[in-house]
């Protein structure tokens, strides 16, 4: 069962609860925690929480709260995250290489988080058959191929702007369903595919709003 | 002047309109825009682009469309993209090695960029003293003073977790008003502080959720 109409404001705000979750799931003995807690780690205000979180069910009781590994078990399905998705990464530079150093070593540490670099990609030959964290960077190729070979469903896209629609079009077409896209251009792909963006200067601009001389 | 109360999902999509218009500026001798066209550049309704932009002023004519230099200097402007911005980045591992090099190349290309590092710091003795693009890494101690002496308004933080609530305590103490947040963490701060989150875990984890098997 999924919940389609769940606005994507609400879908931003469920993996930041889980990283709560997490946290306190290997810290401390916690068993329950209120929607105030959770709301203030998480940056939330409570009432929101509740809100957000009832949209999929009712998972707490008024007055006692959330049964933490109940709700983290639940969020986790919500998100799709109690099985493995395999990523792609294209466009292995500083970016890209630190991206999957990061994520690779956070999997090792954790295969239940889920969600895992398994191929990689880059046009420059000199790159092609090294490695990082002992997966080979192949050519584009056979990225089609890879994709489908490795049931490939999400891809990170770390290649200059001018690139990006093209491999992001040959993703989709190869049958990837969710891109992280941190090329400084919107990505055009059908109604069916989810696009992300993480375009740091997109980010850094929008901070700057914020910098008023007082 | 300032528009306080505009929404933060206003101004998130206002850097997205900018980057189309200094596209298009570079790219072809456009002199009009529609909103239709911005819109389908920028992936928004062109309905959204009229109404996000008429909370600033009246920047087109119905069935003409936008002059596109005037909107750029305006998006520019209410995004305080017109005056140059000093940024620190805490943690030169390679996340923050690639984020730092990305940032500073841009900015030599285009110094109207206007959003510029001109600081790192790290706690790593065996990285302190040495140059990423020329700007040197300087030991966390004097992370105060040089914030203050620098004029720095704008923090990276790409420290691990554990270290990135004190970082961000100190950057807030010495004066700091933006902070783009790379560490897994929820991070607390005066209200008058604006963070952004760039936490890669929590939009894949999100992008998981849309992973449905059809």
């Amino acid at each position: 069962m999924r919940w389609k109409k769940i606005s994507d404001a609400v879908v931003r705000r469920l993996p930041l609860y889980l990283r709560v979750l997490d946290d306190l799931a290997h810290k401390e003995k916690v068993k329950l925690i209120s929607s105030q807690e959770l709301g203030e780690l998480a940056g939330v205000s409570p009432a929101l929480v509740r809100k957000d979180l009832a949209w999929f069910g009712e998972f707490g009781k008024q007055g006692v709260g959330y049964e933490l590994e109940y709700l983290r078990h639940e969020l986790r399905r919500i998100l799709n995250l109690d099985v493995n998705h395999r990523v792609a990464l294209i466009g292995v530079g500083s970016l890209g290489g630190a991206l999957t150093r990061y994520n690779i070593r956070r999997y090792r540490e954790n295969p239940d988080f889920n969600l895992h670099i398994v191929a990689l990609f880059d046009s420059d030959a000199e790159l092609i058959g090294s490695e990082v964290e002992d997966v080979q960077i192949q050519p584009l190729d056979v990225l089609e191929q890879t994709v489908e070979d490795m049931g490939i469903e999400m891809a990170i896209i770390t290649v200059p702007a001018s690139d990006a629609q093209t491999v992001a079009q040959r993703l989709v077409n190869a049958g990837v369903k969710a891109i992280l896209n941190f090329a400084p251009i919107t990505l055009h792909v059908p109604d069916d595919v989810q696009v992300a963006s993480a375009d740091l200067t997109l980010e850094l601009q929008r901070l700057a709003y914020y910098l008023v001389e007082e």
